[in-house]
């Protein structure tokens, strides 16, 4: 028992979410009224329930109706004026000196701003395929070599390693190169169908001069080095005979300092080119001091022996090799978003096919100073995937940050959801003491409670629709953090870890070789090779095959449980080391209990379930957690780090 | 004592606000550094401090350095870079298995959006001198009478009222006449300087066909009604010669129906004023459905016997009188937005010389289905508005709603704080069972703790800079809302409200009549006459001399000392009964402690005061509470409802 637990189950919380069971599926459009439903326990029945809307930037107050009853629940509608292209909205409970609202962040006894209401946008969130996608990330360069790489002439800039080589850590691993390419990623079609996964997100593969590829040196083509063009071709082909999408990667943020644009516009002022980038001559802000903070942040990015005044054009954080794009330049958005024929465009077409992109730095894109192009930017991208695949591709952002502002509207479809999934999961599931980075935070990875991290998970959920939130690239790690394995320690916390990105609303994507326990303590060091012998012998230094099967298993559970892909969400239970929750469809419910430790602490309500839940899952490291009828209701409890996922009946 | 107070007082949390102890005073520019500091209890000791700021859409950290340090805190700096014209912060303390946010909304102990950040921009917030500034509503109908008004003919709209009537309730007082004009007001200049208010907000003084003149049928000249433009003039002129600023309303949402644009509108479909208004054949909504929610929310607004197809047009809020402008018009921006020619330039400029601007329903302006010109509409007026009073003028908006998004930028300079003073106020000091409607919502005021109501203030208030939270328009009432006296019921709640309104953060407002205990138990009901005759005789059945007496107090004392108008807000505690708070510039150190009912619960840390605090007021229907030097500290109690406001030395 641990004092700070709270001992009540949050089934006794009113509940509303964007899915079925409380709004009427399908795309709204603008003067729609939608039925939208609330369920509110027993025990915290109101006298009156009313649905608040913000309509014309005012709001609306509609009486909702008692739609049904059980012994324990009450269920009310009302219904949604659709009246403007982003409408947030949120219900009151109150009666009898009552006056509490309820939001995406729960319930509130006070006035409470707009900022975590409950949203929904007659802008499509993006195709519906997304909802039953499973992501899985390829670095290029470390997934795997196809017998064309032995044959290829390395540039100078290559400092080759053999593939079974640790990646080094931090700047040190950028011109490390192993060698991987796309047909060494199309040999490997089988090995994808047979994990279960349903699209490939393809980091960059732009010609550069790094093995990371993000500091292109054209948009025109695929690295050679990677096959070029046709290889991408093969690759896209091999992918979708398999019923494998596949996504690229692209920088609207930067280019390479190498990229032939940036060449033109040093070497001739007076071209188009020129407007693409930032120039110090014409800054608002001073060069010098702007990098500086970079460099007390980042402890030298800056290198020690650069010549600053060389430095004409605007970098971005500091880093020289990467001149920032302007987009307040029309040609910029012509030749990069624009229409079929556009960087964005062509690679959607024919005979790529990509079936959408990943928009790297997406939060820092087209914002410098007072400059903010950052809607353009994206709403032009949107709208180019959008008519190039006809309204079928994806477009996810990256996003370190806050979305607040950026997800109900026509640009980025969903993000990768570093601020709603991944810190939440890091915080609850990280060795103690751990010396890991938290992200860009300037201090070690903290350890907190399931409290704390069911409601940071909760509160950045609560800043897109419920559409979006069921699209949110969700993961435990990327190239640009450690490993999940490396943060937890234990392979029992991993598969804790596994369990909650699979049964979570969002997309659950992983980088390639998370599946079999690799490892890695920075961004870098994590971009390990798949050790394809080890493999294929089913375990080894490099392989962990019990925790490949455990992968497996939840992926198919994912893509076989409608409840877990396109249910809504309901918490359960958070204490310090227990997080419970339930995936519900209007036909399925799915209970999900995670523990981190030991735990006999939760108690949920008879009404949960009238039958024995049937168990779904079952783990390598982590036990399986005890469900048992008592005298007052369900008793959950787990001797060590468990995950439970029943079915419910 | 009661069960659900926190025992400890708010000063161990860490602090900072935008106050000049904390940021260095001064319009910031793209570009600045600027330091900040932070405040951290003894007991609340960091080992590292961060700043975080959001820089071109990322998350910047940058290591705060330990400033002084006495034996109760620690005083940390950081260089704040201005590097974007909107830019939010937050401060990191962390070390030791600690990882806490301090935003405007307080410590947080788990990741939170930006929504709370503190926040500072490049725009200005207005002028200087709002921040000295206790404005005064008048609604010129009900205010005083000159010897003009009885010579007047009167339209056949008007339902003439003797003066000491009582205002009908609801929408039967639109044509209740009282014939109050502006030379009325102008004779009683020399109240209004002995009251002490520096600033007089008058409600519309355009032609129209109602007592509030908020659906005007021109815009061209002030109603012959009030005295016409000499009127104005006049009062203009008096109010000024007494050091009184004065500001007009204006309706961007709408005009009357019978206003001059849009008669034209209707007769001639080929007329540019066509463009100003939405037209029910071009609707992207039904117009029926639209009015019918309206309806079912508001009770019948739409009149039974209109025939709804006779409405070609858009109303607003279904009231058939008020057709909704429609700024996507460019001709329309002209007319009434743009440059010194415009309506909202011409009343600014001589002979007029207003002193700036409150904007009806400012936030559904430009707001209508798939439309949003809110942003646009917002910033031409304010351009004007800075253009033609050479920045010297006042720009406020009708705001019942949340703020986000609307107040950091060149738009308005900040509202009439319905959200984040009024609500609160209310729900902390109302009769409890008040049948008084809670504002919009379809509730009566509920009854609730200070600790809610100082929440909600603060909640609010986080969604903008501090530069505006000292320039916000906050009232215990207006003319669209019961009297506080009313909502009181209590002559001792009421000035413990008043003290409230002076001594915190904002521009303290109140409608006419306020000061001397008037009544009324809805907005139209509230719109008293002043009662002159009992006033000149120091009190009567309208009028208390002792409330009168004891608001002249408050508003002087709120002129005397800087740390009430330009000073810092900390809470010191806020209990079920009472609100506490610390209002501190770098010279003045003012507490104020405010209960509801008797209170015996609060001691504060010793180093609050090293000396017995000075009493700087002396109510009289509330008696002061009790600060006591005990050995655990100060003691704060209180028999009956209070208020105490101390200079601490």
């Amino acid at each position: 028992m641990h004092s700070n637990q709270p001992t009540a189950h949050l089934l006794d919380q009113p509940h509303h979410d964007g899915s079925e069971l409380f709004v009427t599926p399908g795309q709204p459009r603008l003067g729609d009224r939608i039925p939208v439903r609330i369920r509110i326990p027993a025990a915290r029945r109101a006298a009156e329930v009313f649905l608040r809307v913000n309509r014309d930037g005012n709001p609306l107050y509609l009486p909702a109706k008692l739609d049904r009853e059980t012994s324990f629940e009450s269920w009310y509608v009302a219904e949604l004026p659709v009246d403007n292209t982003r409408v947030n909205y949120r219900w009151l409970l109150t009666g009898n000196q009552r006056f509490e609202w309820l939001t995406a962040r729960g319930c509130a006894a006070y006035d409470i701003t707009d900022a975590g209401d409950f949203r929904i946008t007659t802008h499509s969130p993006g195709p519906d395929w997304m909802l039953d996608t499973v992501g899985y990330q390829i670095f290029p360069d470390r997934f795997a070599r196809s017998a064309g790489a032995d044959t290829r002439e390395l540039p100078s800039w290559v400092r080759p390693a053999a593939w079974d080589d640790a990646p080094a850590s931090d700047y040190a691993s950028i011109n490390q190169f192993f060698g991987g390419d796309l047909d060494g990623i199309a040999e490997h079609v089988a090995y994808l169908s047979d994990l279960g996964i349903n699209l490939v997100y393809l980091t960059p593969f732009f010609p550069s001069l790094s093995a990371h590829r993000y500091d292109a040196t054209t948009f025109a083509g695929v690295d050679p080095l990677l096959g070029g063009d046709t290889a991408l071709e093969r690759l896209s082909a091999a992918l979708h005979q398999a019923g494998i999408r596949v996504i690229g990667d692209l920088t609207t943020n930067h280019t390479g300092v190498t990229h032939e644009w940036f060449q033109t516009a040093r070497t001739d002022p007076t071209s188009p080119e020129r407007g693409f980038y930032y120039w110090q001559d014409e800054l608002p802000i001073p060069l010098k001091p702007w990098l500086q903070s970079f460099s007390d942040q980042w402890g030298g990015v800056w290198p020690a022996n650069t010549d600053e005044a060389s430095v004409d054009y605007i970098p971005w954080l500091g880093v020289p090799s990467l001149p920032k794009l302007n987009w307040a330049s029309a040609e910029l958005r012509r030749r990069m978003l624009d229409g079929p024929d556009s960087v964005v465009g062509r690679y959607l077409g024919a005979p790529f096919q990509l079936d959408g992109w990943r928009i790297d730095v997406a939060n820092m894109t087209g914002r410098y100073a007072a400059d903010d192009f950052y809607d353009a930017v994206a709403r032009l991208t949107r709208n180019t995937v959008d008519t190039v695949s006809s309204n079928d591709a994806m477009l996810i952002a990256e996003h370190f940050y806050d979305t607040a502002r950026d997800m109900d509207g026509d640009g980025w479809q969903s993000i990768m959801n570093y601020s709603g999934f991944i810190r939440p999961a890091w915080t609850w599931l990280t060795r103690p003491d751990t010396d890991l980075r938290f992200l860009d935070a300037p201090t070690s990875i903290p350890r907190r409670a399931g409290t704390a991290a069911a409601r940071a998970a909760r509160h950045f959920a609560s800043l897109v629709p419920w559409s979006t939130t069921a699209r949110q690239w969700n993961m435990l790690g990327s190239h640009d953090t450690p490993r999940i394995a490396t943060i937890t320690g234990s392979r029992a916390l991993t598969e804790v870890g596994a369990a909650w990105l699979f049964t979570y609303p969002g997309i659950p994507a992983f980088f390639a070789g998370d599946e079999g326990g690799a490892t890695g303590h920075d961004g870098e060091n994590a971009r390990t090779t798949m050790p394809w012998n080890q493999i294929a012998a089913g375990g080894g230094s490099r392989w962990d095959g019990s925790t490949h099967a455990v992968w497996r298993s939840l992926i198919a559970l994912r893509r076989t449980h409608k409840a877990l892909s396109h249910g809504g969400l309901r918490w359960v239970a958070a204490t310090d080391d227990a997080l419970v929750y339930l995936r519900e469809t209007a036909t399925e419910r799915i209970l999900v209990a995670l523990t981190r430790a030991a735990c006999s602490d939760i108690t949920l309500p008879a009404w949960l379930s009238d039958a024995p839940p049937t168990p779904l899952f079952t783990g390598h490291a982590a036990v399986a957690p005890t469900l048992t009828s008592t005298p007052t209701g369900w008793h959950l409890f787990a001797d060590s780090p468990s995950v439970g996922i029943w079915l419910l009946n």
